[in-house]
Parts: structure tokens; sequence; C-alpha cells
């Protein structure tokens, strides 16, 4: 039970960290160049169902628009295709976006993906087995075909825009959508950035214990990481051996300050699985805030109460807990640690999971030798009972692949594929030339799409290279 | 409403024709290379709905599959976007197919259609508004994603399959398959022969009298063919006034010879025009057998009772009946006409119709001055009123050029749009060069499809040339 637990809360990450870090950099970490009006609210009706004609229902698509930096005279228009959660937070969150838009003469827009945020077709949004129906048309392609219809609609509608290129951004899942819609929809999209896109994460294109691996890569390329991770890796052993021990989950309450009683083992390992990996995906070179604040370089900080080899029984727990607080609590604000790690209002960790047990089937695994994490199967047999049981769907973990090629992108143009090597993400990205027409970025020393984050003065040089070439080649597209 | 009736019948005539095209031809002009052993009958347990993950229910699909000429060493794949019928009409009657496969050491399949044939997910299968739910699948994405779907089944399960290039071909819709199915699956489909696909026949892309002004060119370029399209014109106005007569509609059922007495004019109006239609667009250069055998180049054979100038009354309606005697009675078979043209057993025009009516929306009218045809409107809103009567579906005129482009082919590659410039389809076909990617073809004297027939010695030098031309494509393709 504990490994099925562990794999169900994995596939999480990729929705909650993205979230944590969106909702949070938007309070502190403002660029110079954040001079922008916030952009209009606008809602758009949205066909419920584009593949089937009998259906002629309908649901409100928010998106926001700016046309500050617009130039009626042939500007672009850049298009976000929203991701797994708020669309807020992406406006407030993809400074690249508003960092270039001035020199580009775009017209800004930020589309919220369906089912998400405010562009929710029914007003109780918990998928479970008894209301499936009503998550029939939830899936990539109805969100496409929304960005593409909405899109069409925007250069019919606003006076100029007719003839505007559209270049799509995205990160992340986000990240994934534009590539597809460039893919889908080349006579709509002219060209797409997809950052930190893993668009082969998708069973037999990837290893599923290969995102721990660099998880953990990540951890011993620090000072003291050599030490940190070998704690790390004896860490679970120590909490399964208290835990049985007959005032164990007593004890590990008491040690890991949680606010309440421990009744789950697997909660806890959760809780610090979840630590490490976040911290992975936002190894950022400077300061961040989340739901709580980060420090820069936030795993070499964390790895601090874990250099000294060997730590061993209550001790090494006690360093556990230290390092699991700079990803939990480094404002130092909470006397007491809660295991329940929500996503923000207005974001449904839910929703992301349905996802996964439909369309985006993404393995994760552990084996405690290659990396540090508990060692976890994942086979698609249990993952397909946990979806069934939780969703009452079956995943189709062959769908996307056949749907959208998976690691052959041969054939493609006009996409840019960044990814960070410090983001454990980009084991499931395109780090391998295709053609000409496809830009394969690999930055050094970055993490999770850190090139769509706002300039910054701490930014590694590599990053600031993988801006000016994204603009370029944007640039060039546009030329074309 | 007897123009709304000409109109619901013109939509008809692109099935309906390729239909007659189709398993007429199989029965007679069986090239010299037709010397392939009849391909295998499979069946493939198909999703029913690709697009919704809530629906886990299936349909049985039927294709032919041929490996007489395969090289398991590297040989491509001929995958057939089968159209609007049975597959067997299109296996027997693509012969370009069967000709080349031998030296492209290629295996052969022709998929068919969901919704036709024996690929029919329901017994009963005559759309109507009481099972609209029913028809929710029949969709060209749900036609495109069964093609993907099952060319990737057959290259993982036959073996030496599984690298091999898969080439698309397709005439009239299947060409748009084809080439929809190389736009949305590129890493699937190399490279696609869309033969006379008039992928941007759709409203406002289009004049809705484009059709019928080159049907009306195709005759008058015959001897006699001034003479011939002007007593055409003059007929309708003829066939009124007679209709008007108290004795009219017994009149005209003599004249026209038919097998049961007149009940309303607009019937022999649409069959008059069904005929002069599909002449155009089977207009072949040797003899072809429809469901009624016709001689070479039949346009020239129709003008001949009507190139006398200025014929009148009574006269001009016995020469309409003998021109229309060349499409529907040329072997003589027939001692009187009826009126309903059903198309061939296997194949529900209505099935057609009903795509029209929610995806395909096809416009055609006729000004009876630019064309010989009896004016007759088109408008969206008629069409939509008469669709939602017949079907109860609203049809979405914009979707089909959103969702695939229309007009514009630049981003694509690999496809060749070959058309015969004597085809009144190839109005709505790719007609101008989109990129060096993309072969456009326009080939003289040929009408629908002809490069996709087998060679015959009749064949005009253009055609021959097309058909080298495109295999020359596709050899490259192959070689990339």
């Amino acid at each position: 039970m504990a490994s099925r637990v562990q794999i169900a809360k994995s596939i999480l990450y990729f929705m909650f960290i993205c979230v944590l870090w969106q909702s949070a950099s938007s309070m502190q970490y403002v660029g110079p160049n954040l001079n922008y009006s916030y952009p209009q609210t606008k809602y758009f009706i949205q066909k419920m169902d584009h593949f089937n004609p009998t259906i002629d229902s309908t649901y409100e698509q928010r998106y926001l628009i700016s046309q500050e930096y617009w130039n009626k005279d042939g500007g672009p228009i850049f298009f976000y295709t929203g991701n797994e959660g708020d669309i807020t937070l992406f406006v407030n969150n993809t400074g690249f976006i508003w960092d270039i838009a001035p020199q580009f003469g775009a017209m800004v827009v930020f589309a919220e993906h369906r089912y998400y945020g405010k562009s929710k077709p029914f007003p109780d949004l918990s998928p479970n087995p008894d209301n499936v129906h009503k998550f029939g048309q939830f899936t990539v392609e109805q969100a496409l075909a929304d960005y593409a219809r909405l899109i069409t609609y925007l250069k019919e509608t606003i006076d100029g825009a007719k003839y505007s290129h559209v270049i799509a951004f995205g990160g992340s899942y986000g990240g994934m959508l534009a590539a597809w819609i460039r893919q889908k929809y080349p006579h709509i999209v002219t060209g797409s950035l997809a950052a930190s896109a893993p668009v082969r994460y998708f069973p037999g294109l990837v290893g599923c214990d290969e995102y721990n691996e660099l998880v953990t890569q990540d951890f011993e390329n620090v000072p003291g990481g050599r030490e940190c991770t070998v704690n790390i890796r004896n860490s679970w052993k120590t909490i399964e051996s208290v835990a049985k021990q007959p005032d164990g989950f007593e004890t590990l309450t008491k040690v890991f300050h949680l606010c309440k009683s421990l009744k789950d083992v697997s909660s806890l390992e959760d809780w610090l699985s979840n630590a490490w990996s976040s911290l992975a995906m936002v190894n950022y070179p400077y300061p961040t805030n989340f739901l709580n604040p980060l420090p820069a370089w936030p795993i070499q900080e964390t790895c601090k109460p874990l250099s000294k080899p060997k730590l061993q029984g209550i001790e090494l727990l006690n360093q556990v807990r230290e390092a699991a607080g700079v990803f939990y609590n480094y404002s130092g604000q909470s006397d007491c640690f809660s295991l329940d790690t929500e996503a923000s209002p207005g974001l449904s960790a839910g929703l992301w999971y349905y996802q996964t047990c439909t369309e985006m089937v993404m393995p994760f695994c552990a084996d405690g030798f290659n990396d540090m994490f508990k060692p976890a199967n994942w086979t698609i047999e249990d993952f397909t009972k946990e979806c069934q049981k939780k969703f009452g769907t079956t995943p189709r973990p062959v769908w996307p692949i056949l749907q959208f090629g998976g690691r052959d992108w041969s054939q493609e143009s006009n996409i840019i594929f960044s990814n960070g090597k410090l983001d454990p993400w980009s084991v499931g990205g395109i780090l391998e030339s295709q053609n000409e027409r496809i830009l394969i970025l690999s930055i050094a020393n970055a993490a999770h799409h850190l090139d769509l984050r706002h300039k910054n003065d701490l930014d590694p040089k590599s990053v600031q290279i993988a801006r000016h070439q994204e603009m370029e080649t944007i640039a060039n597209w546009l030329r074309q």
C-alpha cells in the first residue's frame, strides 16, 4: 500500500510543484520589466465538445489579454497555452513573455485550460466514478481545440489581428500543449516555445526511475551532496524501523514536529519525497517564494543538515526534519508540520491526477539504489486499478504517444524545446536534434523552465544565452 | 422547395458519383497489372471514441491487406484511407496502388471508414433526429484516429513492419483524409498522395457556383458544346412551362420515358442535374462501367443530341432525354427511366449527407447564367434548417477550416495534391504552390482522380507524366 500511495502522490508532483512555484514567485520576485498593466480578463463561449457534432453545449473559457505593447501593424500574438491551474498564476509568473513583448510589439494572451481555474464546465468538479460522464471532455485534444478556436476568434474580431502570426508559449504541461498545438494546428500557430515540456514522459519512452535518479544527482552535486544522498537513502529504513517499535508513531510525531499524531507512515514518507522532488524542480539561483519562501539554490541549503557522514537513528531523523524544513518552513514561521501539502486555492490536484488516469499516464518509480528514494514499483496494471477505483477511468498509456508522436519530432517545424539540465522533468523532454527546424536547448544550471521566468541579475549565463536564442528564433519565424 | 431539393441532392454528388464509378469500373477495365491476389479481409477492434476517455466501447473496423509484393526488409506500407463507402469498392478501383506496389515492395492496406460498409458500430444506420446520439462519433477526426491506430497496430504486430514508412493514398474524400492524416499524424504517415481532394471546398473558401461553372465549361469544350450548354440551360424553363400545363406531368412522363408517373418536377430536374454533374467527374478517355456503362469521353457523346442550335419545346426535351440516356442508359437495356438513382448496395448516400450536415459542409449553387443549371441559391441558414430537420444536427461550416487549415498548407510537408483539370471538384482543391515540400499537380484532360486508376493505353500523356512524378516523389520521401 505504501508504495502505491507513494506512486499515486508522485504523479501529482508535476502539477503540484508547478503550482506552488507559480503562486509564489508572483508575490515577490518582480523583475525590472514587470511594468505592464494587468491584462484584461475576458470570457469566450467555448464548445463543450469539439469532436462530437451532436453535442451543442458550451462553457465559458477565461482568458486574459493585453494589447499594451501590441503593434497593430503586423505585430504577433504571444499566446500562452494554459496548464493545469488557475491562469492568473501563469500570467503573473511567465515573466519572459512580458519581458520581450514590448520589443516584438506583441499582443499577449493567456488562455485558461478547460476544467481549471474559472473555466469549469460544471460547478462541482471533483472527479469520481459516479460523475465520470462529466469529465469525458476533459482532454488534451479538447484543450488544444479550445485554444485553436479562441485564437481564430481573436484574429477575426480584433482590428489589425487578421494576419498576425501566433507564437505559442508554455512551460511544463503548458509546454507540452504549446508543442502539440504547433503540431496539430500549424496553420494557426506559427511557432512554439515549449519550455521544460516532457512530451515523451510516457510508458516505454522513459524509465520510470529516471526522474528520481536526476533528483538524486542534483542532490549529489552540491557541497556535501554525497553524504546528503546517503543519509536520505538511509532515512527510509530508519523511519520504518522506528515505526515498528511499540511507541514508534509517537516518536516519529515528535521527531518530525508533526502537528497531528502520525497515523500512516507512508504519509510521512510521501511528505519527505515530495520535498526532495520539488526542490530539484525549483532549484533556482535566487530566492523564490512558494507557499513558503525558499533560499537561492535551495538544494544546497537542504543538504547542509545532512552533510555529516553516516548519520543514524534519531539523529539522522532529526537532521532529515531540518532538511525538509528548508522546503516546508524556511521562513521559520511554523511551529509544527502538517503532512497535508495542499496546493494553492483555485487549483485541484485531483484534476491533474484525473488527467494522468486517462491520457497523461506518467510512470514514476524508485529503486533506492540508483536513487535516494524509498523503493517503489510502477506497473500499468497497479496504476490502472488505482485509477479505476479513484475515478472509474482506464488509463490509456499508448494513446498520447500515438496521438503526439512521443520522441519523434522529425517531421515538425518551428518548435523550441528547452530544458534545464537540473530539472528532473528533462528526462522526458526532447533533448536530441530532430531536424534543422526544431531548436533544442539544454540549459546548464537551470531547473524547471527557468527560461520562462523574468530575467534576474542572478540568472546563470546559460539561461541568458538560451533566452537570447529563443528570441532570435522567434524573430526568424516571424520573418518567414 | 425545388431549389432546396436540388441543393440537398447536389451535396450527394460527391459520394454518389464516386461510388457509381467505383462499383462499376471494377467489373470491366482490368489493366494489365491487375494480377494481384485479392487481399485478405481482416477486422480490428477499434475504439468507438478516441477523444472521450470515459467511453470504453469498441466496434469492428474492416481492412483489407496484401503482403504479396511486400519487401519485409524495409518495404513501405501503402495505406488507403477509405472514404464514404464499402472499402472493397476502393480496393478494386485504385489500380495505381496495385500497379506500383511491386516495384516499391509495398505492403498494401485498404482501411474502411467507420460507419460505412462493414465497419458499422450499429446495425441500423440510417441517421435521423431520433437516433442522433448514435452518430456522435461519426467524424473525420475519429476516422483519422482509427487509421493512425490501425497503422500503429499493424507496424507493431507484423514481422518486419516496425520501421516501415507509411504512405497514405486516397481519392476524393479519401484524398482529403490522406492529406489530413499526414497533417495530424506526421510521425505515423511519411507522406500522402491526395488525389482530387477538395480540402478547401468549404463555405468562404470556394464560390458555391464554381463547381457547376466548371461542369458547364467541360460541356462547352466538346464539339457542339456551345449549343449543348445553351440547350441544357433552356431546358429548365421548358420543363417548368410544360409542367404548368394541365396535362404537363403526363407529358413529361411520356417525353422522358419515365417508368412511373411524374409527381414532382424537381425530382426530374435533380435527375437531369445529377447526370450532367456526374458526367463531368467521370469524363474519362476510355469506356468505363458504372451502374450503367459509359463510353469514352462521355460528355462528348452526351452533347451529340444537343448540338443543334436553339432547340425548343418538346423537341428540346426529347433531345435532353437522349442526352441523359448516355449517362443512364448507354447500354440501351432500359425501356424506361427511374428517377430513383440509388447508389450501389452497401453504400448509403444518407451517411455522406449526414457528414455534410455536421463537418463536411459543402456549398453548391447555380445561377443559370455562368452555368447551365437551374438557378438555385445556397445559404448556410437554409442548409442548417434542412440538416436540423433531416438529422437533428447543426452544420459547423467553420470547424473543418479551423481544424484542417482550408487553403493554407504552407506549413505542411510530403503531400501531393493532384487534380484533374476537367474535374469539377478541382475548384476546391489545392492548386497553388505552398512550399517546396508540397507537390501540386494539375493534370490536363483528366477528370476525378484519373491518376489513381490503373494505367490504360488511352490515358492522356498528362496523367502518365503525373503518375511518374507521383512515383518519383514517393520514392524521394522513402529515401529521406
